[in-house]
């Protein structure tokens, strides 16, 4: 799919020269699939997703599989792509358990999964905050002792679809724990996307003053009011240069039923690229990359910029 | 529709306290419908958008039946939601003979339509650019004479299907000449919806630099590629408090295949009232009514932010 020249770049001032995308969808969005899609069609969205140029690529889910039946292949899936050339490819590890699987199979980038919120920590890890935290301590510390790069996703952090507003000292809190047991970086999610841009800046600067550098925090943004790519503005403005997005929009959470429509990473980087902005990315191959999945899929890509280019080709 | 409590507002340094939402579903929305929806159906629409709040409702179009049928009724429907009480509602006049039927019904705010690119003049108003600024002439200095508040529309301020990149001095030359014969305020439109918030912001900066202050700018975003309200975001930071957007994100343009999907009323409310900033609408009635709007056209609304609380209700 061509689609030179697209978008025009027109710079603005005060925003970073390069930004990494997080690429989610082979996992957080193959994971709320109703069927469990293919090992190989997985393996082959990966190899596009990098042949496209992205160099982030969350890959799988060392969950239980009675958990995320979707992503039980993980063991087949991670040799079929491991040794994509330039290519990191973290996955999830819930405990102890799944971080040994990880590393048997020579993973080097791994993540766990916090939230903000009790009720959200109870509904997705059957866990309170600090029982979780609690597991995931030895699980950080013996990943940092393999030499394995770890995340720390906290979820939940502008509201909870039972707890409503979630106190940001509360996010900081999970924030400043999961740095503190050695998480490389953290990924603030929206997880029912219902942050503003004024939101998105009150957090930052709450973390930068307790202590989190700007530059270990990636946002993930959900798109469920339309408010995802505002708030990666106001956040690259802040000088955020990690962006999570789900190629053609895959995706959402399972244990969140309001929560649907992770960021779509064609629409970020249409901003992006836009904004004179250096991603690595291919956008026309991303695109037809997410449109080669939708028919897999058998239903048409939420992302705008897929539907808008789809149909410029016809 | 209760949304009591949502957004959670977390102000923005630098942001406008008020923005004036320049609501064009009801005209812009309802032109592109296949068939013409009823002028009963058309009047309750625009009772029910100032009943959520909305104080600037465009009502329809006085351009001849031939060219957009979906609009012939513009005598009928007039009179019947021109006496609501502290609502504008302007309505388009194409040329002379339009700005006189508008007048004879008592019409006290008017559009006209400019393009910034020769080939969208040609395709909308078969008129080179220069042509259809000295049609405009006499009908915005005969508004002003009547004492009528005059709106000047510039399509393609970013991007034009036949053309690609729009140079922005010839952005400025058309909104240069709408304001010297008269315009009070101006429409800046992004037809295709492919601009991205540093072009947004360049082309302000150049207005201001030939005079045309952002008091008398309000923006049109299309969101055809997921990017209306990442520029929403810029222009207000740069100062506009004017912004278009359509109930329920209705609407698109029936010259320019690929301009699908204006901003939808309720995300740029969620953003706006996220942000902390008035706009007098109430979000949850202005949902109940794009959702009302939607069964009578019998298709969702493509607005993320309905669907999302009309999920809510279920």
């Amino acid at each position: 799919m061509s689609v030179e020249g697209l978008p025009m770049a027109v710079p603005a001032p005060g925003l970073p020269a390069r930004v990494r995308i997080y690429e989610v969808g082979a996992r957080d969005g193959l994971q709320n699939e109703q069927a469990a899609v293919p090992t190989p069609v997985k393996a082959e969205f990966i190899r596009r997703l990098a042949d496209s140029g992205l160099t982030t690529i969350e890959a799988t889910s060392f969950v239980h599989p009675k958990w995320v039946p979707q992503l039980a292949d993980a063991e087949e899936l991670f040799p079929l792509v491991s040794s994509l050339p330039g290519v990191a490819l973290p996955v999830l590890v819930p405990n102890r358990r799944g971080l040994e699987r990880a590393l048997a199979l020579g993973a080097e980038h791994v993540a766990v999964f916090a939230s903000a919120t009790e009720s959200f920590a109870k509904a997705n890890l059957n866990r309170t905050v600090d029982e979780s935290l609690a597991v995931f301590e030895p699980v950080v510390r013996h990943a940092k002792d393999a030499g394995v790069h770890v995340r720390g996703y906290v979820s939940m952090c502008f509201g909870d679809p039972w707890e409503g507003a979630v106190p940001l000292h509360q996010v900081a809190r999970v924030c400043t724990a999961l740095r503190d047991m050695g998480c490389d970086e953290l990924s603030l999610g929206d997880t029912i996307g219902v942050a503003t841009p004024g939101h998105v800046l009150e957090l930052l600067h709450l973390l930068n003053e307790v202590g989190v550098p700007t530059n270990v925090i990636g946002v993930h943004f959900h798109d469920t009011y339309g408010q995802a790519l505002a708030n990666t503005l106001a956040a690259l403005q802040h000088g955020v240069t990690t962006v999570d997005a789900s190629a053609g929009g895959l995706g959402g959470c399972p244990y969140a039923k309001s929560a649907t429509g992770n960021l779509a990473t064609e629409d970020l980087v249409w901003m992006l690229h836009g904004l004179g902005i250096e991603t690595g990315v291919d956008l026309g191959r991303l695109t037809a990359t997410s449109g080669w999945m939708a028919e897999r899929l058998g239903r048409p890509s939420p992302s705008r910029t897929v539907r808008a280019l789809s149909h410029k080709e016809q």
